[in-house]
């Protein structure tokens, strides 16, 4: 594995309340001045050895990592605000934890953004590219490019935090191959082509893993997977494991281990920023919701518990709801039953008031940090084991694999992955 | 092991609302008319067997469990109502649900309950045994092996499901040795020896098996630890996980998981079935909150990450409230927080309207049946394993031990327990 | 006033859930065996006189009420189910209340409906009459006068309790004048004249009141109202007040009342039975957002209070989830602010697990037991006191007049119209 | 009646959260910062006249009412904090809404208080008269006096924004006569005279109104009754009407106006300011438990309508919990029935996440503009239309007088008495 030396470079698509968040409280960190809440890399100690030998360390003594002090930030946005400004803004945090390294982030200006108005509605931007998908594609190399040799990057890593895009069906011939995707670019195939695969094409182009925090289908494409392969990088995604969902994938596996069985299961969501808005627009929910319903059928299986699991009605809402602005809240209403049946139903409700930012920033965080450490060790295409951050996991379906959503699966495929790259057994099985 | 053949006699302290939900769903099962859901020994399957070799067994196919079909049911309780009549005032099955067993449950009658209305507040009986501590003793065994005799039984447990008793330190010498418990019984010492002792002592001394599914520290006593040494017999308790406490072995893991952290936590509860009557009563209530409190803090360990939860404010509440009979309901409030800390707080609330018996009925079930597989297999004392099923599990706390709280880390118990008896590898690691 | 004398028939359009529970409890009251619990008409004791003359009497002390006696029950819907089959479909109540009155229930057959699938999607009925608009309004008339004949009934009701159709617009030159919709129907104008007109208008043709309990504008158009002039009747609606927009209609008074600014409010419903299938499509949901949406505004008056009112985000879901069955839940959550501003906000959430038809049928007895009233009273066009029963009460928009939605300016409305009717004085001001 | 002319000395017993927040608000608000939201005496209007001769006025156009610019501040608290220091232990206000009075904040320095710890558990502070309980009378005195000539103040009003006393029973004799009271007072009667009864006194001797903020009985006994006769001076009292017991006193009314039953109402509170703390000792909270559980009884009333509310089971809790500092949660559970009885339950929770000064100050000020109001107005003694804005109104129990605890009914009081002071009809009838 290549050391964790030099400078890294942070390339965020979206310069919002998730990622100003994110750079924030990171520079306060540097400073002694924050804690790096929710963050895995920087907080959790895992075992390694078994029995007599069982140790628990660090992740970072185990593997190296990156460190945060190492990090240089910079990204594309639609508006031309810089971090300090997009921070205030979004108002997440508060002056006495921005205040401090005002003139850190005020340094941090977007680079003009590729957007196309046709794949995010109720997006208006200024700040934008001009030209075809390949030129848009050419841009962002030279963009990458730049920020690396003005920051004296060693590497770089380009994550997706913006916006959700209209859903993109990723079964089409255009997206089979990276030839015929390329084809598409050269051509200008607009409907085909979402400018998040510009974003992504053009991070591995120039040897940089990439990250899909959104629940776009951008890099769930054979397309992508062979160009990752022929690159030898890292790719992962998607959408970012926060609230609701993280939620649901602790209680459906109590469901399961206890065989308790489940009727139904409505979400819904009410939340006030940017994100509310785009979401609210049906045609780009429906992306979002492919990505979160999944969940449950894949945990509780119903064909092997089918009296269990077998006629479970799912639903969820996503409602745009400005008086709360980046305070999201999460209701959602279980029916479940267990002793002689459904006649003696049970309602388990939970209400997340939690902050979408908040709890999105450290996963950024993992999500950089872990993609460094996959690029250096060699590891190339989807990673799996990143599946502990994401909503909607990565997973090669054309050889019908499934994805993992059980919190605690997910927490094994990623201990397991860390004690290898470690040198030590990935001892833990999955179920 | 020995194989499961023959009645299993299966006598229960108390037959109120769980009791006669637990042998009503029996019956009814065994007559193809009900479902056994929350009970994992009858719906799980589990892992056995890694990699290439990965099997998924019901756990009847791994070891040899006495089938439903051949329990025969009795017990004590200080009222005379047969369990037809009992499970008509309890209130929790339907009609359709219970008559289909009507004379089964009929044929069902207490023995008289060894009781001291100074270890129950509140509660008041008619069908009472009379005499010393040792003279209660003398009876309960003779009616154990009266109830074996008449019933034909090849083995037989006794699980407490009855009321929580007054709260009884468990350091007092009288507690500490066999003998010294067995002197203070001829003694008639009524302050030391609870009449949940005196049921435990009669059982074992009958080779039976003893559960304790309140929170009284009945078994939780050195003196106990070694009479079931002794006698070469499976002990297990205690307070039988349901609701608001099996939510909580969930959510804490959660947070632990992902280092979100942890400022306060209010759990409160409202039920109006018996349990809740007494539980009304502080001196009756202080022996569940010591069960209670201690989940959170043996899983988030403060002193591992005192940035997460160093400075947890943890309280239980109980309320008798009968409008809802025996439908409880658990009203949870966590505070937590993450990324750039306190200031950032976010709520999770879960409203958890749940059944109190039947939550609990597949529960007694599962342990029945693993006391008695623990009882042919030859395993004895303290029976950590089925930890999964218990709000405060037993464990030797003489030797430093202490007890595992997490679902899932308890789940690993058992089914590590399990392959073990099925001749596999015990493959999963404990963290 | 005539007497309240002879038999009173009560025909329903749409025998299911609510209906039925209507009609069982009813009878079984008659039985003496039922609480006639949330019908105002029956229970509530009201003001009349002032100071020292101040008395306090039950509604059928001051004035003259049809007895719940002397009710005589039909009805029209698309199956053919009678209404002790409807009941047991409808799972609303338990068989111990219903069986007493099966043979009543039973006797009660549903007459062929006028139904047109064009204005309900996902309702398919099989029990439908055939014709032109005209020719349903024929048949129709027929019906009531045969059901009046053979029940030997003094008077008559009709009353909606059938599906929400989609939205009709209210300003159509067609709606405007009575010989406009009479031309219509007599053109078979399958636009513009919804099914529930032609039941609206053969009620009226044979002299009986009529009351809309859905959302539906049937009535809610200038021709209805001068035909009720025209036959001096007094017609009523509409959308039946029962959970969330109860709720509603407290909760926003008590913001007003005590000067507490309102940022947002969002309610969501799930709700599983044949009302919340039909609601679940957009083209039906927007008859009912119409009728609920208008609620906060009129009580909260933003022109009033800027500061406190000037800027509320309001929304309103309903989502079709079949594990619930007549068991509604409804979930609002209100964003409020007051000393100091909107940094300082608050919430309130209500979470309310209804029964819809439970709520429902008390109101719908007190609908029928009003429209009588106000029959035999010479009342005619409108009923604004019946506001109190109704979502989204109806009023001349022609003329400026707004709605009351305040339930308790509402019940002034109700009691100063039966204190006039009882010969007291209406003393009551309208705030 | 007086003019509102000259400077109002509003002297608070207590400088926390609550009173710093009102000072601090009602200071911005005169620069022109910050709304009196909630405040009812400066946002509302209310209708004068009937009929064609109504009117909607704002109150001070009706009445002359002290303007906020007109107020000066003082107290006294047990420690020496000023106002600004105060505000921010407090921690209730954001910086920006407290620096632009930073100073005249700085400048409120509290006076020593008299204060007795065996009335206050687990409260200790240090600012504390020495001195008999007459000599603590005559220090109060001296305090009002000097205050009143240093800031030349016109009047006074004296009001408790202090804790909770543990519970003095009101029907002991030295509290029947004002003669009784001040022999005790003479004879330094430790147990029956209440430090809060010596502010009382101290305030009315001053000519000063006096109004109880918190739930203590201290002038719910005749002898001070006696004094406001003698004085010419109204009191009142007792507990601000806030968050839960707000909610409480707007739902029973619905049930009780739409005829639905109640079989139980449970109240948990959690809050962790220092109210919280002291409310969490049990001797406290008796004080408080009897405030808050008369509520729901007197609106419900048992004996008119027992087969709707017969049979109430009215629980209500407190909890101390720290995470939470001023912002106060307020969790209720109703379970309601209606049409057919109980067998048909249904049930309203509703969670009021709030902020206690938040709700408390708008009150406070409300509650010294009426006192003052009803002072020039020359009203004396109870001020029962001041009900409104308290939890458990007090009211002339030795005649045999009931407290008005619904909120639209308070406001009937409210509003008829600032008509009658305007000059017009009291024309609203108390049902």
């Amino acid at each position: 594995m290549k050391p964790a030396q030099g400078k890294l470079g942070v390339l965020c698509v979206g310069m919002g309340a998730v990622t100003t968040t994110f750079i924030a409280g990171t520079l306060m960190y540097r400073k002694g001045l924050g804690l790096p809440g929710g963050a895995v890399t920087q907080m959790a100690k895992i075992r390694v050895g078994r029995g007599e030998k069982k140790q628990y360390k660090k992740i970072g003594d185990i593997v190296p990592l990156v460190s945060m002090d190492d990090m240089v930030f910079g990204g594309w946005d639609i508006f031309t605000d810089n971090a300090y400004e997009s921070a205030l803004n979004a108002g997440v945090l508060l002056a006495k934890d921005v205040d401090p390294v005002r003139d850190e982030l005020k340094a941090i200006r977007p680079m003009a953004a590729a957007f196309d108005p046709k794949f995010v509605s109720r997006l208006h931007g200024e700040h934008i590219k001009q030209g075809t998908r390949l030129e848009l594609v050419e841009q962002l190399r030279e963009d990458i490019r730049r920020f690396k040799a003005e920051n004296n990057c060693e590497r770089v890593v380009v994550l997706w935090a913006a916006s959700t895009e209209i859903y993109v069906p990723y079964f089409e011939p255009v997206h089979g191959t990276l030839a015929a995707l390329e084809a598409a670019m050269a051509a200008d195939d607009q409907e085909h082509v979402a400018p998040s695969m510009c974003y992504a094409y053009a991070a591995m182009a120039e040897d940089a893993p990439f990250v899909m925090g959104a629940p776009n289908t951008c890099i769930d494409i054979p397309a992508m997977w062979e160009m990752a392969e022929a690159k030898q990088l890292p790719i992962a995604g998607k959408d970012f494991k926060t609230g609701q969902t993280l939620m649901k994938t602790v209680l459906a596996p109590m469901l399961r281990t206890r065989c308790l069985g489940l009727a139904g299961w409505f979400s819904t969501n009410i939340l006030g920023n940017r994100d509310g808005e785009v979401l609210d627009a049906p045609e780009n929910f429906h992306t979002k919701e492919v990505s979160k319903l999944g969940v449950i059928d894949t945990i509780l299986k119903a064909d092997e518990q089918p009296e269990l699991y077998g006629d479970i009605y799912h639903k969820v809402r996503i409602n745009y709801y400005p008086p709360r602005g980046d305070a999201k809240e999460g209701w959602d209403n279980l029916d479940i039953y267990g002793w002689m049946g459904k006649d003696y139903g049970m309602q388990i409700k939970v209400d997340f008031l939690c902050r979408d930012s908040i709890l999105a920033a450290p996963i950024v965080l993992d999500l950089v940090v872990c993609a460094d450490l996959a690029h250096r060790a060699g590891l190339k295409g989807i990673q799996r084991w990143m599946s502990f951050f994401l909503k909607s996991p990565m997973h090669d379906f054309t050889q019908g694999e499934e994805p993992i959503h059980d919190l605690f699966q997910q927490y094994i495929l990623f201990k397991n992955q860390i004690r290898l790259l470690g040198g030590y057994e990935a001892d833990e099985e999955l179920d």
